[in-house]
């Protein structure tokens, strides 16, 4: 293994899954601060949108590691963090470098931009794996080489793009996930399959998805009630994907969950990041028309029901959940 | 993510499990060196008995950046190396760290004793994952500390145990695992599953174990040859899973493949290293006897024939393995 500007990008990378989809609507993104020797000195993520960006995060903790000042320890306070840094930092940053996977953003949103705070800390150099996809925000790498700043472009640039799918897909229109759970042989039916955990990451999009679409069969037979009380956040509204809206019971815990809208279609929702959960007869039914399947695997084979159907992924991310894989696999 | 001891024993372990399984009858290990302000030099791991320990390898690759000297750029004579490179380094080493997943030999086995490498080179602090558990072999911690060198241990010694636990258990007699191909959903019959890179390490493994065992209605159904085609190696001796020897036609290709003995059996062998081979029969009949199964998990849903039976493990190590998964499990 050779430790390179690739090695530094895909420590970036590996931090930004960590929040994939729960920065929406802005896209995950990771950065990691290196000194002049080529040390690490840290690796921030986006966690969510209106908090500070990957950069600032990676900074203010770079920042603290060089000077021992803990004054800004924990602060997620954007505006406030792009104030001071510059005037703590003075020129403790022109022999390091950054790594975004992302473009510096070039534009004010509900954050001032990334790409003034690095110009005005005067870092020796960046390194970006993508460039930014939306127009508003671009224009952060031309910045800094104005500002004299060395920059390279598109290192691990397709790891990064993979990373940026979901925010382009949303962008345009839609981003349309199934998640599954499942034993190591596929089985999806029965108690509860995956580990507390990785029901902890389900609950927390729950609380930031447009729309949760379950199957109609899933709701009869599973009775859910689709909230986000590991998290405790406001549950999604939901869409039950159903011909037969009358047969599905009123009376069950998912049409009490407070300030929740329940409605029943049989087309999918055109806009925003849509997640599907459901069984087999739902996969079979929607295989087509999903940008990726996140899908949980406990690590048990049991007996049980399993699902199908012929349908192609490509494997853009895979971790530890808990006791469980968690894949995130992109529709082909 | 704060940048660690941990996060460089985790480096190391990454690496190390590359090699997991090919380094029979040695234990996996892997090694990384970094420079006084925490920057990694090098990362390196055991790759094949005989060959130098990962230490050896991390330190080679280390002096190789600091110094820019090629002379020993892809050298991997073990002998050769803990000649020149104390010559070489002098006080090179002196504020280097090197991270260890298990503690330096302290005996001549086919190669000279890593401690002892490590005392000459002076290394400024030796961080050390599990102990080593092989009498012979160990004593190499004391030997560093006896010499002045700062000794840490126990870094992720959990996760570095469990790399270490096919070595453990050959030690003492057998490590059996069983290896499966499948889709996202559990179905393992039909065309080739995994893909070039899986089926390559499993040629690759083929050539270290000392037996493999194969279920009899896989050789009726499916008559694998069995060998090492994609990596060029001697293919191991079979022995095949039944209780009916005579309904398994001789005339099969694996039957014919040069200097391989065929044996049936119906009792698993009791020593060495044993990968099973087999489909759902085979697993239901020896899944309570496998220390580890090792899963290649193809990214497309499929239909087909799957497999079950009750049986829980734990994630032990998890990778691409181009465009599939690869998980190391170890049974409960």
């Amino acid at each position: 293994m050779v430790v390179s500007d690739s090695f530094f990008m895909r420590l970036a990378l590996q931090e930004a899954w960590q929040y994939q989809l729960l920065t929406y609507p802005n896209p995950a993104v990771g950065a990691v601060v290196t000194g002049s020797s080529g040390e690490v000195l840290s690796v921030g993520a986006h966690k969510e949108a209106g908090k500070p960006h990957a950069e600032v995060l990676a900074i203010r903790d770079a920042y603290i590691r060089l000077t021992g000042d803990m004054s800004l320890a924990g602060c997620d306070d954007a505006e406030l963090l792009h104030a001071r840094l510059p005037e703590l930092s003075k020129s403790l940053f022109h022999d390091k470098s950054i790594y975004v996977t992302l473009e510096p953003c070039n534009h004010t949103g509900q954050t001032p931009p990334c790409a003034l705070l690095i110009e005005r800390l005067g870092f020796g150099r960046v390194v970006i794996g993508s460039m930014d996809p939306n127009p508003l925000a671009a224009g952060g790498a031309a910045r800094l080489e104005n500002a004299g700043i060395t920059v390279t472009k598109g290192i691990e640039r397709a790891a990064c793009d993979n990373l940026l799918l979901p925010f382009v897909r949303w962008q345009k229109g839609r981003f349309l996930f199934f998640k599954l759970a499942q034993s190591i042989n596929g089985i999806i039916d029965g108690d509860t399959i995956s580990c507390e955990a990785s029901r902890r990451w389900v609950h927390a999009v729950r609380e930031k998805i447009d729309r949760l679409v379950i199957g109609g069969e899933t709701v009869r037979t599973d009775r859910p009630v689709l909230d986000c009380r590991l998290t405790g956040g406001q549950a999604p509204d939901v869409a039950i994907f159903t011909r037969h809206p009358d047969s599905i019971d009123r009376s069950i815990p998912l049409f009490a969950v407070p300030k929740r809208r329940v409605e029943f279609i049989d087309r999918l929702p055109e806009k925003g990041l849509v997640m599907i959960e459901g069984g087999a007869g739902t996969f079979e039914a929607l295989k087509e028309e999903i940008d990726a399947l996140v899908l949980f695997i406990a690590p048990f084979v049991k007996e049980g029901m399993g699902y199908n159907g012929g349908k192609n992924f490509d494997i853009l991310h895979q971790r530890k959940s808990g006791e469980d894989m968690m894949l995130f696999l992109r529709g082909r």
